[in-house]
């Protein structure tokens, strides 16, 4: 026994290695995006870089390659020891897709990204789609190969989906948006109409900065994420990162005249980093410690951000922490009046800032958009036509330059296709949670309204965070909740909530 | 001619990746001693280690040896290859100090000095020389072995130095330090006495840390500090590191009863920082871009600390900016009240608090007893007696505990020894270059009491910050100055202001 034991050791070790240059180059990218003086972006880019090759080289050493096929033979030889099972089974999923890429293709992508990325960057403050889409057309052209090469089931796009959401399926996930698209574009017109005709019901107070920033950082503390293990920071794109087990950093932006805008990125990202946080530290860096997908990931974001921060019960507690804290500025502002200015419902052309409703025809759109493109239905040089055309198709809205059109998101520039379909699936799963949570605990409401979010937390901390990569996505949802992911319960969620604040009649 | 430049190439090209490495560790430490949640800390020291071993290996690696031992031969055939020259000769310098150390010393000390920190810091916290001592064993017989495998002239101690100050030498600073402290010790007797009979004349006003906060980073960005290369930010222990070429962070640390002592960390800090930011870029990582020893690295702090931050024309700028942020708040004090109360001196226990007086009485001691560590002359079961004896007979004072005792410094805990004479060297090579600047740029002054201090700097670049390390220290202090380093100009100076501020009859 003793040289399998040590082959698994040294196994582990090599990943727990691998993690401590990821984290290290996470922490890179931290300050890169929080406090890095101007001049030092050449160099940061530089070390960067530098340990991205290092960590590739780890990732493709072939005694690791070696081991980890050792591993999963003895994992076969003791069908009982289920950790070992998980890890063996990632490990060696992991490999076999690195081993289908080759070197020169690795590499193409690399710099294709890189440069795609910084001409993104000023493409989309000059509105030009012209000055991005030479960047385009290689990534576009590097990714089709990636993804012939990772093909599963005869779709090139599942291979590149399987990279986020593992047992994602292009033909069904086809089946979800047709669905979800048929029942969502009614209650889109109705309500934004409803919206519309409702006229303004709240304009936000200007409030300094740094008395956002404190009670910013009251609701994160408050909905139950760890500041002895994380921080809360500023940045342009609010996202969050893992810098160690027991380092998390969440990012929220903010605006004078909005301080509800900092308000749900801080719910978000908080989501985010209150998986990181369960996920179970004496794994990190391995399967056992990794969160489940992109689309898990997602509803733990969703969940605390619009199931939470956009409920009746939240803002009952909140309220009053409003008004507390910034004296007469809210004076006017009742639960009631908060609960409907945050789930207004209106045809928008940007994903990021779009309401519950809308939110998943934003997805939808992409989704198909990026199917064509890797496919080859769809040239590059049509993207903005398809783009329009789309965006009138499903919210009768056409966008008056490509900055707020397909110039929006970064993702495509990073070479991240098939990751856009994992918001949707975060925003399905979220409220499927939800239905079994309201089942299985209970009363959450009368608890919300006081601050108190430890059960719900709790709640995903024991059917969730725990499991780290034990389950599938899929099967984890169907686990935990007793049946498959589908769009029913956060249709009814929606319909209900929409019902609630007076934008949907039926 | 291709093989060398490639061999050539190759060196460069090793040691810049080194430094890729380096600057990311020293953002994992900035970052750690910045905002690091609490509870991170011990991944943290995970990162680091793994970071300093993948150092270690590249810097002892046998092929980079080789090509280091290729370039020395080229470097003597092309004898007007100036820059060749140098950075032959310091890799070369390098090389040979780690060959000289077997891995097992090295690890050893790694491990020694991790746990002599943790040791030193909870021992100073308990007042506990006793908690200490087993590490400090430990370590003072490592550093003995690693000395007399470094040794120079036969002087175990020249070794340790050498790492530090090229070129320094125990006899000459024996010899410095003696008469040094023989001018000294009736300085202080005399202007600490005066100051005591002065009595109170400035009490600071208490300051949100906030408003502090904005007027550090004014007198920061006044003196020279490149905000678009650098940060200040906030921490224990005031420090400078330089995660880049065009990165350079600087640290301070905030009482809200005395703004003075953030000021005078916040211009030592900058000095360092903008002599790291005077170092030419393009030579990152390499010898002619890295700065030329600690003590010529200490003249430039103390320049801007002392010279300047504690002189009248200083206060001449610097008072109505005081009266101007902080209205009501100093609208008693005068240029001269501050003049004279930032140049006050009195026997104390901590180094870093002394005063330009007694500062190096301070250095004076640690030197004496950490050569008689090395030498074997005194065991550590008995630092603490020689400790407390010296500050009586150098001072005149006696610690009532260790912590103000032999237990202040975290040095011979980090296994710094060799390292304390590079503040008394800095400050004798300052008031060395303020006399050279005198005398070549004229009157200062009437600059620095508008706020004008860029022809200083100007100078500082042009004569000091640009070479890196193209001379030893000491041909570089000779080379500016037409003279070698002597205590002269920093008695001159002392005793030229403390008789101008009124504690000196002399």
């Amino acid at each position: 026994m003793s040289e399998p034991i040590s082959i698994l050791e040294q196994t582990y070790q090599w990943e727990r290695e691998t993690a401590l240059l990821e984290s290290t180059q996470a922490t890179l990218e931290w300050d890169e995006r929080t406090g890095m003086p101007p001049a030092a972006g050449a160099y940061r880019a530089e070390q960067i870089t530098y340990l991205s090759g290092l960590i590739h080289q780890r990732r493709t050493d072939a005694a690791q390659a070696d081991r980890i096929d050792s591993l999963v033979q003895w994992a076969n030889q003791q069908p009982d020891n289920e950790d070992l099972a998980v890890t063996a089974r990632y490990l060696k999923r992991n490999l076999v897709r690195r081993q289908k890429l080759p070197l020169d293709l690795v590499q193409a992508m690399t710099k294709a990204i890189v440069l795609g990325q910084q001409a993104w960057s000023q493409a989309r403050k000059a509105k030009s789609f012209a000055d991005f889409l030479p960047c385009l057309n290689t990534i576009v052209k590097l990714k089709r190969e990636e993804a012939n090469l990772l093909a599963i089931d005869g779709s090139a796009y599942n291979g590149l989906l399987d990279e986020y959401e593992e047992g994602a399926n292009e033909a069904h996930l086809q089946v979800l948006f047709a669905d979800l698209r048929k029942q969502l574009v009614p209650i889109v017109a109705e309500a934004a109409e409803a919206t519309q005709k409702r006229g303004t019901i709240l304009v936000q107070p200007t409030i300094p900065i740094e008395a956002q920033r404190s009670f910013n950082r009251l609701v994160a503390e408050q909905v139950g994420f760890s500041f002895d293990a994380g921080r809360l920071d500023e940045t342009d794109h609010p996202f969050c990162t893992t810098l160690g087990p027991r380092d998390c950093r969440i990012l929220t932006r903010y605006f004078e005249n909005d301080l509800l805008s900092s308000l749900f990125s801080t719910l978000h990202e908080a989501g985010h980093g209150m998986y990181e946080q369960g996920l179970p530290a004496e794994h990190f860096g391995l399967p056992l410690g990794s969160y489940a997908s992109l689309g898990i990931h997602e509803s733990q974001s969703r969940l605390w951000e619009n199931a939470v921060g956009r409920s009746l019960p939240f803002w009952q507690w909140c309220t009053p922490q409003l008004q507390k804290q910034f004296p007469g500025l809210f004076a006017q502002a009742t639960p009631e009046t908060l609960y409907r200015y945050t789930n207004s419902v209106s045809r928008s052309f940007i994903r990021v800032e779009s309401d519950e409703a809308t939110y998943n025809l934003h997805i939808a759109i992409r989704f198909e958009i990026e199917q064509q493109l890797i496919s080859g239905a769809l040239n590059p040089t049509d993207l903005p036509d398809a783009w329009n055309a789309a965006y009138m198709e499903y919210l009768g809205i056409s966008p008056s330059n490509h900055a707020e059109g397909c110039l929006q998101d970064v993702h495509w520039s990073a070479g991240l296709f098939g990751y856009f379909p994992t918001y949707t699936l975060g925003n399905l799963i979220a409220a499927q949670w939800m239905e079994t949570i309201q089942q299985s605990v209970g009363d959450l409401d009368s608890l919300h309204c006081r601050g108190d979010f430890r059960p719900l937390l709790e709640w995903l901390r024991t059917n969730v965070h725990q499991h780290g990569k034990r389950f599938t996505p899929g099967r984890l949802v169907e686990r935990v909740t007793g049946r498959p992911l589908s769009a029913i319960p956060f249709v009814k969620y929606l319909t209900q909530k929409l019902t609630a604040t007076g934008l949907l009649v039926s």
